[in-house]
């Protein structure tokens, strides 16, 4: 931590920075400028909190020297993670997509889906049986029906489930039913479900909120690492800005950020990102060329009959040559397809 | 709604377009422009879900003509909704401001800034018993002992308390002690605790999501509404935008709009949304100017040792100076500061 | 300025990064943390490039200690800047209001509102000769000839005037019409405009850039400073956010910002940043009583005939009843309407 | 156009709004709503200004079924425009990728770096000789001497230059010496300087303003095609949003986006997006799988020495690993490394 004195700071300010860096146990060092003067701090254990020191007179900013997360940053694990789901290992060299409709609607649907992303390559099935919905009027999802119906799309293709999981009070059920349990955007900094989900020993996708810095999203993280839960990995899915020729701005050069400071995996949602079917392929690949671990796609058979987000799903067929580019574009920065650890079934 | 045509749509896909207009009992209205076609639709009683129609081949876009929510917007109640508080009513001519610690630290803290606060003026107390926090290592706040300070707190000066909550396991808690529940920018869209606080007959502050664009807020507002409860109204506290020299952006001009387009009371939260102590004064100021129904101030008497959020604290000398100020400029927009309805206790 | 070494930093890093220190005759001082080690540095005179040091091996990043503008900062000028502008003061305890239309049109409209906004009590006369606009299509203004409207009707008046420059070609022209160039916002990092402004000996106000942080505004105004123009001021018109309700997103909170940290005027444009002629009144309240020296206002009595900007424009009527509501605003916060140093014609 | 009437519009208002479009010449056609109505309007042969609408009494809002642009957009021209630029074309089935340094230093250096990034496979190569710097205290580059020293490297190497013009003064000078003439980001809405080099026959790249949308971007174009120079192509080069592990958000998925509604070429220059060395080759892959016609890089042999922007540099050596992953990328996505049209040199 590093304390910046205003310019106007009076000697009595600064000695009481001092006594109450020293107070803390702490070592202050006085590092004089031309036209005012910086008080380093060393020998805290853990990150400091800005403003036991922004509160003092004559101080104007307090900088951090260390980043404020612990556990999930690399100082604390220089390796990668490796979260294991069923056959396959998301965070190694082998690429990850998990693909499937934005909601669960009918076991025919999701059965037919799940079968045609399986065929055309896809490790894992999504599909949301309770939705987050802007509109309280909108398709809320089947609910634990929807969990129901995942479980017999597993059995039928097996392919791991990943799926939303939206409150504490439906949280058993989720955890019963899913192989990764979802944390969508709204949700990243609902502190609550964050803990309960750190007790869980299942893997959990932390989806980046429409507003979190990299910082709060490794925040995030650090609550479910603090409890206990790595198998964790996080998401990109776009983010708000002024821009407006998409529903989000993808933020792709937060994949490399990501990846220098923590060792947890990062996948990519190109159809939340962008909103809209035809830059669904090209943020596809553009994610697989930055480096991404993976990624989650929406596909729909009806696209135009789906009860969520049907503009931003992928046809199975072009969700198929997707694939293949995607094998090419893997193959030019050094990544598989990932294969089952013990073998197709 | 209006659907608007790619430039290169087909006859076939005009043609289906319509044919879903009809097949939802509604009546298409087809406009021809230079470049393209546009549909009008009508007859409709809720909003139309846009993706029905742009997941149709050949539309390029839908717009819609009314607004999302129904029972939030001035169409549905033309007069202002007046939310009755204790002795006060909030949305009325009357300013009200709540003040009080970030933080519920202790009896004697608690107790001493309400007296303060009281004698200032202040017409209700805040203080946080559960504190959502970007880090897992910072205070997480008292929890329901912080409850039962504030109830004696209310107890000893007559104050009602605004307090916020977390979770839904700490819902009943809140409620019980509570005369406002806050719900925080990171739960603005946390479905599950809007719908579950819609169904309790107690007023609820909602406060603006970092990046909630207005129409996402009353959308979040109408989920309270469409289970019942209209005691409700809301907060802006800044936004989360690329300007670094505060902590957020702090939207004044969302004050008249929300007056404009919702019968919902709205308050200012000046101090999150500038994190400095000096500047929250003048906000204060410029939002009662913007014609705000009340503000939401924190205060602490010894800033430099609070747990929370210090450096935007008021002294309680400071917020004294801010009431007489902020009466004064009250005055010159038509309002008062509110006075309990059956006389100063 | 403060060097914060990477974690896995290696010895002869941190020896390289001490030898460029010291190649540039400046002071290193070593601080040893937890996780890595800062430098920080003492004995420049001036704002150092963070660049040179970012780019060397093992530096993660270089911290500013002190404020990247000189001449425009409180630690050069302690006291305030006030312009003088025919018989007002800008920047002084009067509040200085700039009205007119958005374009000038005809000699007839300007002078008919040149006379409605000395009535209402305005102090400046603004209408734009030259105009930005978006679209080439759209009407650029009448150019040199609307210089000469502008004298016209500061004959008539006795107003002074405000009109915007647009390329250095123009320049001549508009300084020997103008009593203040403004520098739009498109414009604000236009460098060889602001050279050219600063060598002229003219006031000039300078708006905010959409997406200009405080540091990056202030730097702007240090190219006129430095160039020796200190007839200057600065003008907050709406930064661009996500936020959709307004045309921009109005920061008033810039205005504390910049009376902290320089000694510049500041005034604000409500019009240009609502863009909606009902919440012009309200966001000019909020920024009198935020601590604006002035305003500057669209006013237009056949707003629906405008040809720029119509629907922001105030009509004469409701902007005389404003200027009775900023008085009071303005007695509340210690300020009164500026009245002419030398009497009123 | 469609105009949205308010909800509580007069009989009254909305005859005047239909006077106004028959005045116009234009036909209106009143599509009625539950809560309103909606006015749609055909008959126009170009952009209409909203804002001839929005100013009427009982108009709630505007809404464009056409886009602003003409000449951009795919309606007007259905190919790709090609532009052709020394013996390569941009915006062809080729890869161009301009590479070389921030700023041209000196002869050494740039004949060197020049040298390199040819051997490397770089198409043209860039360097700047007129810097705009967001402090006046920066290196401003070297002028007209700059120019020549770029003549002479492209003597040495063949490369055609691409280098920025900053203002109307200097525009002749760098138009002699440049093959393709680089408007920055902060002029991208300098109107006056659009409006000449509208008038030059010399290719001109046109980058992304930081807060521009797609829309404003395509309208700047639009200034330059108006006036007869069709030898454009667009450059993303990332935005300004609240995310701070990067200096900007490159927006990739605007690349589809501009290929779907424009015929202009579109290139990204990953360096200014990301600001930081080990960042670039991730984007710069990346914005090649999204689809971008070319790329442009900064290249130093010496970054540490770097007057500009040397954190953001790459070094020959890595420049040389990632134009090899480009094409490899390249391949997988249908596109090869440009090669020139009559043979190497």
């Amino acid at each position: 931590m590093l304390i910046l004195m205003a310019s106007d700071h009076t000697k009595k300010q600064l000695a009481d920075v001092l006594a109450r860096v020293r107070k803390l146990r702490l070592k202050p060092h006085v590092i004089p400028g031309k036209n005012s003067v910086a008080v380093g701090i060393t020998g805290n254990s853990g990150a400091l909190d800005k403003t036991l020191f922004e509160a003092l007179p004559g101080v104007r900013e307090a900088v951090r020297v260390t980043r404020p997360y612990k556990l999930a940053g690399r100082d604390f694990k220089h390796g990668d993670t490796v979260v294991p789901v069923g056959p396959y290992d998301i965070g190694g060299r082998g690429l990850i997509v998990i693909a499937g409709p934005c909601a669960v609607e009918s076991e025919e649907q999701l059965i037919r889906i799940a079968r045609a992303v399986k065929k055309a390559g896809a490790q894992m099935l999504r599909g949301g049986a309770f939705k987050p919905r802007t509109s309280p009027y909108a398709f809320q999802g089947l609910g634990k029906q929807g969990l129901k119906l995942l479980a017999a799309a597993k059995k039928e293709t097996g392919l791991p489930i990943v799926t939303e999981v939206l409150d504490q009070r439906s949280l058993d059920d989720v955890a019963e039913y899913a192989d990764v349990l979802q944390v969508g955007a709204r949700n990243m900094q609902n502190f609550a479900l964050l803990k309960d989900l750190g007790k869980l020993r299942k893997p959990v996708m932390l989806k980046r909120g429409l507003s979190a810095t990299l910082d709060e999203w490794l925040m995030s993280a650090e609550y479910l690492l603090s409890e206990g839960n790595d198998k964790l990995f996080l998401c990109e899915r776009g983010i708000r800005a002024f821009s407006d020729h998409a529903r989000n701005t993808l933020d792709l050069n937060v994949v490399p950020a990501v990846k220098e400071l923590s060792h947890l995996p990062i996948i990519v949602d190109p159809s939340h990102a962008t909103g809209v079917r035809a830059r669904v392929a090209p943020m596809a690949r553009a994610a697989v060329a930055a480096g991404a671990h993976g990624l989650m796609i929406e596909v729909h058979d009806r696209p135009d009959q789906a009860l969520c987000d049907g503009p931003q799903a992928l046809h199975p067929d072009d969700f198929a040559v997707l694939m293949r580019d995607l094998a090419a574009i893997g193959a030019a920065v050094g990544r598989d397809m990932a294969e089952p650890k013990f073998g197709r079934q």
